[in-house]
């Protein structure tokens, strides 16, 4: 697998409005994009630090994985994302071929109308971890 | 505050030796340094992607504060350090005036020589968050 960069970080939070102060006026950072993901039953807000994009993740559905997650007590950086020159599908070959438990089999659309999948942090250092190529 | 980039994600893991395949034979990182810091208990190991370094933890003693994360179910990424451009001290004033709560009220020496200081996840989205400058 070739990793250019990481893409972005996934921060789970309660609520954008009320983590975005910090992000912006703290951290000195700018939101330039909202977007809701309706597969993933949660709104976006992008904000960007050098190559690195951070993906703030407010569930809109108790159901949502993200939801889940908060609901467990997860906190903070939710997943990492990392772009990969060879392709999503290349590299999830790859990744079942060395034993690492995917989440997803194959690609699949996510937000900025990325490519994604995700592999299994049991196998990733408890790392949530997606994969993603424009 | 000024961020130029992420200047590192920490990842704690229980072993280096057997944290590391996965980092450099399924993501294709390289390991291009190994550094015990003293102060934090911990034994690092760093790999670099794009103009991040993930730094792997692995605590020295039981009582150094990765070993707690790892002992509470803490898994993956420790904490998100940016590099500041305006200096860690002047960043840290800045951050008491908008009352974010410090962990570190003065920068002190890290890994690799740099400057750091950590702000506490209560006021930083849950985020364990280090500034840091060359």
């Amino acid at each position: 697998m070739k990793i250019s960069h990481i893409e972005h970080l996934g921060i789970a939070v309660e609520s954008i409005e009320k983590a975005l102060p910090y992000f912006e006026n703290v951290l000195g950072l700018k939101c330039y994009a909202v977007e809701e993901v309706a597969d993933q039953k949660v709104k976006t807000a992008f904000l960007k630090v050098g190559e690195v994009k951070l993906e703030l993740l407010e569930p809109t559905s108790p159901d949502s994985p993200v939801a889940k997650y908060l609901a467990n007590g997860g906190k903070g950086i939710h997943h990492v994302a990392f772009a990969v020159e060879d392709g999503v599908a290349e590299a999830l070959a790859e990744c079942e071929g060395k034993e690492i438990r995917l989440i997803d089999k194959a690609p699949r659309k996510g937000a900025e109308g990325l490519q994604i999948a995700f592999l299994h942090p049991k196998s990733t250092c408890g790392i949530l971890t997606e994969l993603c190529e424009h």
